[in-house]
């Protein structure tokens, strides 16, 4: 798979979707998501390593050692996290009532939160939202559910792929939020991913690790990491192929196919970070490690001077340095390259002079700021946005 | 001493000081400091551990090996960072000429500089002003000096504290500069201290690591670390009283005074930190130890969405909560207590409710946010202020 396909209306076989709205959120948009699967399916999933743990991912934590799921109900406007007991007990009664609506069995059913921290969970208006929520289900609505899973988000995130398996075409979809409170180590958000290819427990565990090692934990709005964050993904097997193992020959495809969907869901919620006016690409490479590289770049974009230079236009490559030297990673100063899009504005530790002419340097679109250790062969790619007023606007005034 | 002076005309005998305007900055402003003191100084030194070192931070790390000094020039407006090889020649070059001014040996000699990174220093309008800012050394013109090292700084940062050693009175008193780039683990910003109490020079090493530690090290603006931070002490001994050791009877009162000078100034770089409309303590009381209540403190200070909030007079403690979740400190969710100013809004982790009357939460001046964990008896006080739309203002369009 070389593309993946933004399209809002795209079918997984045996996989249903619904968005509506429970009344949750005051403005009356939808704030109710469910994900379907016509049949139970292996299932793996990536939750917070924040210690202060939402009630439902509590749950959910359970839950996926089983390693099998066929429902997730998602909520927005309120992430049921800080609400002691009685969050819990809320948590379970969704789980319950949902399984009961779908005639399911209620440890296959997973449940979701996001939104303001600290109030009870409005249990009443989702039971009573629940008959038209499962009424509504249909394979087309992918997007109804992306748009109910919204919080500070200003665009709903779908995202889906093709790969051939075997002789015939598997589809992977996704759906993801996130704007704020975006942070590295950790599904440092909403997203759910689904697909009718068969692929075995261990396999697919492993395949998710590594698609988010190189997205969402490769992405940061503002070093905050949720108490909710969470990525999952179903595997329905209606494709009807041999299973995968990590072994068989289609893996790596598909595999790669999964990293594509999933770090084109993290560039969305680059692009989309609270305030944000410009996407960015932190590259490090030449670097001894892949940690190294990592390291870097998580710092330079996690650096609040660098994103807010890049928003005022300023090549301000000093600021990268300075980033760089805090990282904890052991550079040359002396031998670093530093390129913003295509300019070289640094070379071997100091300005090339290059950063005077910043009209040339900073185009209409993404940035991307390119720092060569010239220490190895390893690179890592991070991304961010830039840093605004917008972010201040927003936050000052939202309670998550 | 239970309280310093932030009055701006302090003696402290043997010292001189002055600031004058070389034309480095275009504004016009004085950006050239001098401190002096008339015989030569038992010194000690902090530098950034950011591994892109300013050139003469590189200077004094090798300076600073001889643990006297007895002048520090130091300007604004110019880093000297990322200069490559002619940095280093520069610096070199201003710390010779500042030598010969002064009649005295290179050696005891430090420089310092702030501003710009990338850009070469302009040694000859240094040069040029070196015979006026030696001319117009003072014994008053400590705040002469405090006003030449401002960059993004709004008012000049001095304090100074009285305390008695050996039946006779000494004074401590310093000078500071921050704003922006502020950021634990390392003096991160400028700063200088003088007395005239006499001190051996491994108990004022001693002395100023503590006093660092639990003031600047304590402090966080923007999570970044500067290329130039240096937090310098010279001890002239003029006092005469028989020289400290860490053993000496007085040490202890002479180290709580330059604690309380060193945190004095930490506060007023809060207060003044870029944008800033609202200094911020917070406090982590009740933690297992004192590293962990540093760490959970410091995680919480740098929490942009905390600070955010703090800026929208939103009592939104679950950031607070979710900051807390991930500073890596082990807590018990159900244990934690949270107050912002005397409202305790968080009791064994879940609301209290009153978090709703936000305009009594909230007064004027300073904002405290005091975390129990219930763990243990440590605690540690990190300073911080509100984050704003003038953070973004004023970095957009800066070039450090």
């Amino acid at each position: 798979m070389k593309n993946t396909s933004c399209e809002k209306t795209v079918h997984v076989p045996g996989f249903l979707f619904a968005g509506v709205s429970a009344g949750i959120k005051e403005s009356g948009e939808r704030d109710l998501a469910l994900i379907y699967s016509e049949r139970p399916a292996v299932t793996a999933g990536l939750f917070t390593t924040n210690r202060v743990k939402a009630a439902p991912v509590k749950l959910a934590l359970r839950r996926i050692a089983s390693r099998r799921g066929q429902a997730v109900i998602i909520n927005s406007g309120n992430a049921n996290a800080c609400t002691g007991k009685q969050g819990l007990r809320d948590a379970e009664e969704i789980n319950t009532v949902t399984a009961k609506e779908l005639g399911i069995s209620a440890g296959l059913v997973y449940v979701s939160s996001t939104g303001v921290i600290g109030v009870p969970l409005p249990v009443e208006k989702i039971r009573n939202a629940l008959p038209g929520l499962v009424e509504s289900l249909s394979a087309s609505s992918l997007n109804d559910a992306a748009s109910a899973i919204m919080t500070t988000d200003t665009f709903a995130k779908t995202c889906s792929g093709k790969v051939r398996i075997g002789g015939k075409t598997g589809t992977i979809a996704g759906i993801a939020k996130g704007a704020g409170m975006i942070c590295p180590r950790m599904a440092t958000l909403l997203c759910y991913m689904v697909t009718d290819i068969a692929v075995r427990p261990g396999a697919l565990d492993r395949a998710l690790r590594e698609a988010v090692n190189k997205s969402f934990n490769r992405l940061t709005v503002d070093n905050d990491m949720s108490t909710n964050d969470t990525v999952m993904i179903m595997a329905n097997g209606l494709l009807g192929n041999k299973p995968l193992t990590a072994r068989s020959p289609c893996y790596r495809r598909f595999s790669n196919a999964l990293n594509e969907v999933a770090y084109s869901l993290a560039k969305m919620i680059a692009r989309d970070g609270e305030g944000a006016t410009t996407p960015v690409a932190i590259i490090v490479r030449g670097a001894a490690g892949e940690r190294d590289a990592e390291r870097a770049a998580m710092t330079i974009a996690g650096s609040m001077l660098v994103r807010t230079a890049i928003h005022g236009k300023d090549p301000n490559w000093g600021r990268i340095m300075a980033a760089l030297g805090r990282s904890g990673v052991e550079i040359s100063e002396d031998r670093v390259d530093i390129y913003i899009n295509k300019v070289k504005v640094v070379s071997r530790g100091t300005g090339t002079g290059r950063d005077k002419s910043a009209n040339s340097i900073f185009k209409d679109g993404e940035v991307t700021v390119t720092v060569d250790l010239k220490a190895g062969r390893e690179s890592a790619r991070v991304l961010t946005c830039d840093l605004t007023e917008g972010y201040i606007r927003i936050n000052a005034h939202y309670r998550t």
